[in-house]
Parts: structure tokens; sequence; C-alpha cells
């Protein structure tokens, strides 16, 4: 540890501040965590911690390997084994947890995102799927992780990419988002609200609006991503 | 009196405060009471007075025992034989009552906010309910004193828990949240408003939504309360 | 004139500053009135001054007899011929119209503002009324004069108090409302605007919620005015 | 080039910084363009540079003959060919292009925005028109430029005067404005965003509320435009 986790517990901790200030959580609620893969450990908010006491001291890393607290006398976020779950199988680099309010709405209505329109295309190559609810085995056992693997899923089993749609509601419950770093996974929580804000008032203006056809959704999100890209300064 | 209702006083007024920057109230609206059991009063936000003007003088104590005012030239709050007949009947250490905006709503349109996800299952465990409205008598009649009786009876008549469910809402007037002390009945309160906009959305975007199993329920309201709670710091 | 017109002049320009800060009114739009009964004038806003730009000296004096513009170089607002009107008519010492987003939506909407909970009681004994549109020769002829007697219209035809009721909307345009003076014709601009949030919500939650007993309705609206008033310090 | 560019560069600095200050738009999306016809060029924001960071030096002008950058080591924003073809179609002095939240819901939904009140016949004589969906071969080729087309398109079929309407929504995608010079779109683009407010409001509380009739959105847009205006100070 040491240099590594000191950079990354910084990090990590300016994340958590700024998604404080984001309107996007409420109170202790969500979480921020960043990864170092060549460290193999990630680093996570505290539990129940509110954001004004937060420090960079109270980030708690974690082992991907082991899932367990590396060095730290604070306990981690209860959703620690959800984010574990999501670093093992996809290839992020920080993952974010909201209760946003648009956002949940639609986890706890059981409805998917869908990719109504270019804003939603920029960020998202598709609809943001929401998960199955958990079995009552997955919810008294370890929640938390099962969580995580029922998101992975989804993914795996409706054959989206989560490098595409680095977004996931899970039912009942609320938004996850992910990105490169803890930063882009923050942008990706505030855009995926706005979007949920966007595709809730299509559903009550025009529930049967036609979607935008493939071919500009393509080009919405390959405008800024991958090699074709052309949005930004070089 | 004398020291134990001048500290009580300067907490209800930090409350009253709290209250006032939640953005739950409006003008001279709501109001907030703390008790102490031991010295058998409560104290409650003065009448009509906006929050810019109050000071800690301002905080009226009521005998537990009379419901009356001891030792201040101030008049109480309207709503407080409510906060009376709410402390006689449920083991609470705070009382607030707002008219914040969705869930009045809620109680205009006669509905309970039904738990419909997690962020609601954390702190309610279960539907916050909607008591009936009131009697020409009980309204002609002592119509505050009766409002906290028919809360107390909506409790008692659908065997719901006021420790499980420290919040309900009140027919065609609005909600009441109550906690261990009056700090963390303004924070129901928050949520509370938090989770009728939740369910709002989810009633307009999908009325036949399923509801989340019983487990899930209980999964998050014990995993933040009771013996087996792991939420938070040691 | 002289000193009645200048302290006049001084508290609507104060009134039209809160107005500002509000959140009501947007760039130029809305404004406050106040009068000087027996000085026989009243003072508003001036026509497209920003309210950043506004001093006292700009707001104009009007002759509640004459209706003519009384030794001041500034046009009155726009509006002028409607308050002009509604002094005449209604027993008011302030008036106000903006166009806040909730109530001006029931405007386009050609709907009243019912009476659904005790919010609205507290401050208005009833429905907030619609007026009936402006014929083409309303319009094309004195169409601000003729807005203000067609709502004197609506109160007196549909047996409305212009003292229980202090608030009217025009249909398709927006509300106006009134008070003992400019500053509660702000208020209740204010709780107008929120009213018709909470209405919005019943409407779209519960349409067929039924309405409050009368006898609460009276409870709410005489507990704050009137001869039996006991709400507030004496 | 030189002192004329350099006067429009700083002033759309000045209303991109406006627009960033509006709400009307998230991180680095959105941009606004001002021209100067004589010099035959217009100045537009950089893409992808967010707006804090942003100083008068990287706006970039534009030919308006050519459509190629001139004198600028910044790209311009990927809007650019759009704004392009609107200025060469329309008489204005000023382009916005934004994803405020609820024009873009009426872009997503396909809708148009009715004129419904006089809030909305004080700025457009008429409903706000959305375009047809882009074919593949317009959205694969020169897409920026063809989405000004498309726009243009709609006003001439439709018979639709760009300066009685100075606004349009870009179907799946959001609104664009126009004005004057810069800061008049803005001020389009802030009144488009709370007219579509309004709009969503009207549909959801009353879909078949009768329209205005036209001599009231007649009378109110005359007010404030052309030769028969009688607001504001003269």
């Amino acid at each position: 540890m040491g240099q590594v986790a000191a950079e990354l517990r910084e990090r990590v901790y300016r994340a958590n501040q700024e998604l404080a200030e984001s309107g996007l959580v409420h109170g202790t609620f969500g979480n921020v965590s960043g990864i170092d893969r060549e460290a193999g450990l990630f680093v996570i908010k505290p539990s129940g911690v509110s954001y004004a006491e937060q420090t960079p001291d109270h980030m708690v890393p974690i082992s991907l390997e082991t899932g367990e607290v590396v060095e730290s006398r604070f306990r981690p976020s209860s959703d620690t084994p959800t984010h574990l779950e999501l670093y093992r199988a996809f290839p992020c680099g920080g993952i974010v947890h909201t209760h946003s309010e648009a956002a949940s709405a639609f986890a706890q209505a059981r409805l998917p995102i869908r990719c109504m329109g270019t804003t939603h295309a920029d960020h998202f190559r598709g609809d943001v799927p929401v998960t199955r609810p958990l079995t009552r085995e997955e919810v008294e056992g370890e929640y938390e992780r099962n969580t995580g693997l029922v998101i992975v899923e989804c993914f795996r089993k409706g054959g989206i990419s989560a490098e595409e749609v680095p977004a996931v509601l899970v039912a009942q419950h609320g938004p996850f988002t992910w990105g490169r770093d803890a930063f882009e996974a923050i942008e990706h929580a505030r855009v995926l609200e706005y979007v949920a804000r966007l595709e809730t008032r299509v559903r009550l203006l025009a529930p049967d609006a036609p979607r935008p056809d493939a071919f500009l959704v393509d080009r919405h999100f390959l405008r800024k991503h991958g090699r074709g890209a052309y949005y930004g300064q070089r």
C-alpha cells in the first residue's frame, strides 16, 4: 500500500465530495469508489459517515482479490460487496451508487430508461436496463454481493456492453453507474438522472412516441466515443 | 423547570431553525417539538412567529400531564394539542409537522405512501398510512386534540407500529413525523417528502408496478434498525 | 401628492423587489401595486423596466378616479387598467400579477384551483375561480381594462367574496392576487402557487379524490381570519 | 478581421457565460453564437471546453460564406454547420442551442409546444414546431449541416415566419432559438423552456383544453412587437 492507496484515497475523497455537492444523494446515502487495478485494490467511502465529516483518511481500501479491508480502522460502505463484483466483471475505473430521484423512480417502477433521444445517446448506446428482483435466498444471504451478481447477470443475459451502457437500475432499489474513473462515473450518474427526467416527461406526454432510429443513436454515441469521435479539442 | 427547560428550549429552537432551512415549510407554517419525559414536559415553537424572529426564549414548555403552558408569555403553536396526544400515545422524543409538497398532496389525495423500494424501507417498515377524515363533531370541538387522537386510532386500528413507521398523513391536511428526538423527527420529515416524490413518479409511470417482497423491505429496515443492524461505524 | 406618494412609492418599490426575489416572476414580467385610498391614488411598477434597474422613483402614481398618471415621467405597467378596475371593485390595499408556473398552467387549462385541503383553506375559503375568456371586442378594445372587468364579473356572478378568496385566474393568461396591502398580496401569490402545485399533484394522483368537508374548510379559514381567529400571538 | 471579430468574440463569450448560468445547459453541452453580417462572419463557442474554462479567445470565428474557421487554433462547436445554415436562411443575429429539460422532452416526444396562453404569445406568435426526423442519408452524411437544413425546411413547408416564431424543436434532439442578437436568443431559450413547462402541465391536467383565440394571441404578440407595440418605456 502506502503511496498508491494515499493517492487513490485522496481522489476518491474528492469524488465523494463532488457527489455530495451534486444533489444526487441525501444524508449519508450514496457512495463512490475508485480502483487501482495494478495495485489490486479499490477505495470506497465509509459507512454512515456524513459527507461533511469525511476526510481522505476515512476512505477505506479494499482488496480486489479477497474483498477484505486493507489497513483501515473504518468500516466500508455497506454496498462494498456490490462494487467488488462490478469491478471483477466490468472493465471500469470508478463506480457510483445514488438514490437520485428520477432514476430511482424507474427502479421502483421496474422500467428501463429507454434511449429516446440524442442526450441519452451521447452517453449510453441504448436503454439503461433494470435488473430482475433478487430472490429470497439472494436477499437473506450475501445481499450486497448478490446485488452485484444480479447486475452482472443482467448485462450478460441481455447482451449489453458495460462499456457502451455504463449504468443500471437495480429493481426496487436505485441506480449504479461506472466510468473510466470515479469522476466519469459521477458524470454518468448526473446524466442518468437527467435522461431519467426527460424519459419521465416523454412517457407522460406521449407514451407511444416512436424511438429514434438506430443510426441516429450510433451517430451521437460514436461522435463522442471510439476512433471516429470528433467532439472536443484535440 | 429551570435548567431542563432551558436546555430543551435551546435544542427545540435549533431544530425549528433546521426545519426552516430544510425547504419543508413555508412562512410560519410547520412546527417541531421535543420532549423531556423525566421532567414531564415538552417544548414547542410559538404560534405565528416567523422562523427568522424566533429565539430560544420563544419556545413554549407544555406539561405532558395537563397540556398547559409552563412559565412562558408566548402562545404555543396551534397544533400543540396534536403533539400532546402523540407524546401520550407514542414512545417518541420529538415530533414534526410540515406542509411539505409531495407528502401533503398524498394527504389531500387520501392515498397512503406505499413502500415501493429500499429508500422507503430504510426508514419506514411499510406504507405510511393516511388517517380517516375527522367528523363534524371532531372538527368543531377540540379540533387539534382530535387530530392527534385520530392519528393514534389510525395506528391502533391498522396494527401499525409507531416505532417502525414514524410518520402519518392526516387526511386533507398534511404529514406528521416523529423520532427519538426532534432532529430525527426532522430527518424522517425529509425522507418522507423524498419517498413521496418517488412514489408520485411510480404511480404516474407504472401504477401497476409490483411491490417489493417483504423480505427485501425487512432486510433494508433491519440493516439500519434493531439488534442486527450493520450500517454505520460502531 | 408629495409625502403620501413618496411613502407609497417606497413601499411599492420594496414590494416589487420582494416579488422579484420570490421566484414567481421572470424578467420584467409581473407587477405589484399598492393603494392609498384616502389620497385617492395607487402606485404601480413601470412598464418593461427590469427589477434590478428599478428605484422608488420609477414607481408610477395613478389616480383612482381618472386612471391617469400623476406627476411621473415613467409609463406605468401595461396592466395598470386591470389594477384600476380591481381597486374600484374590491376592498383591497395591494394587488399582484405574476405568471407563476403552476397557477398559470391552471389558467391555460381553464381549470379552477379547487380547495382540496387545509393549506388552501388557511388562505382561500373555497376554490380559486378562472374567468371566462374575453370576447373579440373586449380584447381588441380596452384589453387591460376589460381584463379587470371580467375578473369583477367572475366574482359577482359566481357569488364569490373577494375578501374570502383574494385570488383569481384569468383564462389563458395567469393569476392576480390581492390583500390588505402589497405585501399580503405577494404572500397570497406565493400561497396560490403552492396550492396550485398541490392541486396539480392531486389531479394527477387521484382525480376523483373527495373534497374536504365545508366544516373543515371553515375551521381552517376562520382559525386565521375574523373574530374567532386564534392563530398567532396577541 | 481584427477589431470586429474581437468585439464579437467578447460578446459571444459573455453570452455563453450567461447561458452557463441560466440552468439551461449541462456540462459542455449547449452553445451560443452571434453574427456580424457586415463582416460576413459569426462567432461560436469551442467544442468540448467547459464554460468555466472558456475565455473570449476560445470563441471561434466562422466565415458565413465558406463555413470555414477564420484565424483560430480552436475547433468550433460540433453544431457549427447547423448554425451556419440557420444564419444563411433566417434574418437573425444570434442563435442558441440547449438541451433544456422540458423543451427537449417535447423534442423527444415529437410534439410541438402549442401556443396555449399569453406568456407564449408574448414571445412566439403560434406553436413552436418540431422538425421531421432526419433520414439515414442525412444522419450518416453531413449530419449537423442537414440538421440546419431540416429546420429551414420545417419553417418553409409549414409557412412559419422565423421572425414571429424564433424557436424550433429538432426531433429526438432538442431546441434551437434565435433572436436579434445572442442575448435575445438566450432570452428566447429561457422563455421556451418556461412555456414548455406550462404546456406540459396543461397537457397532463386538461389535454382537451381549448386554445386561446387568434385575436388574443395577436394582441399579446403585437403589444410587444412591431409598429403598434406599447410595452416598455419609450
